[in-house]
């Protein structure tokens, strides 16, 4: 059963305050945009004073950037975790290409997306969005080559992935205002076959 | 030389003036934002009084939705003229997938990512903003349909153009806060390459 774990229960206090206020970001970002998201506010959602907050986040961008980021790997890791055991009576491609949609369906793209469109008019927020935007491209980047079992190095590979990663922003707009789910699923079942068909002629899977 | 028009000289300058506005309320909230997007500072970007402005939009929310409508309108109409002549040097699938892909990468895109934002978290805005998105959706989906020459009671069609329409919107959202033309062009090139075999071996192609 293993050793048992000897915790440093500051440490861990630390762990769970810090994470409790990435997830109230989030929310709070998905649901009332950037100008209604406060530090305050999020400290009173996630439960700890303002003073905790600050200590883990010192200004206002580091918290929501933190938060964005720190979702976005929660979310990838999800999908891994879920796709390693796959139904067998969708395709592959269906299901990755699905799963990668669904990431940019929910409250972590509405976050995101109230933090960018924030940042496209305040300078000193774009420059801490733009490299956070790179790493989380990069984090979903190598989920879709990991998961669709793409070899990168043939001719048109790469760009095809990336254009599944841009379709899913674009469906993701498409859900802000209105459930999009019915149409959704149509647009990624008929792109699901057209990658399908291109990483099989393409030579791009192993084996 | 056909006859002489004989011009309502007030009624053309409500045109011109009504114009003015459209433009420079496009310009001010892809510049700058919802929250930094007043009717005043339209107007005194416009060079007309904040009355003036009023007369012909008495809320905020109708002069940014008609502007967004408006510029979604001339953008299309721009496309079908450049392309009714189109160069014959690539592929004419291509050049209706850049031409509708660039529509999302400019001021236009951006004016409407920002009251899409808005609107997620403010009910009122968005009540007006669904609507409005139905029908600037339906422009382009329309243009898209007529420049691909596509035949939509085909299996699979339909989807495939929304998809492109999708695929447009994630491209605009790349390059909110950085140049993404290079990277752009090429996924560009790959989904227009993937489009045109889906197209004619699904017989959607007139002749």
């Amino acid at each position: 059963m293993g050793e048992p774990v000897l915790r440093e229960p500051r440490q861990e206090r630390s762990r769970v305050t810090r994470q409790r206020l990435l997830e109230a970001a989030v929310s709070c970002l998905a649901e009332l945009g950037w100008a209604g998201s406060t530090v305050g506010l999020v400290a009173h959602r996630a439960g700890v004073s303002r003073g905790a907050a600050q200590h883990h986040f010192p200004t206002r961008e580091e918290l929501f950037g933190a938060a964005v980021e720190y979702m976005a790997e929660i979310r990838s890791a999800e999908i891994r975790a879920r796709l390693a055991q796959p139904p067998s009576a969708v395709s592959r491609t269906e299901l990755v290409v699905d799963a990668m949609v669904q990431m940019y369906a929910g409250p972590l793209f509405r976050a995101a997306l109230q933090l960018w469109a924030a940042a496209s008019s305040d300078a000193a927020l774009k420059e801490r969005v733009v490299p956070l935007e790179v790493r989380v491209g990069r984090v979903a980047h190598r989920t879709a080559v990991e998961l669709l079992e793409v070899d990168e190095s043939k001719p048109g590979a790469r760009e095809a992935v990336q254009a599944t990663l841009d379709l899913a922003r674009g469906l993701g707009l498409a859900n802000l205002l209105t459930d999009d789910g019915k149409r959704r699923a149509r647009v990624v079942r008929e792109w699901a076959r057209m990658l399908d068909r291109e990483l099989a002629e393409a030579g791009t899977r192993p084996g």
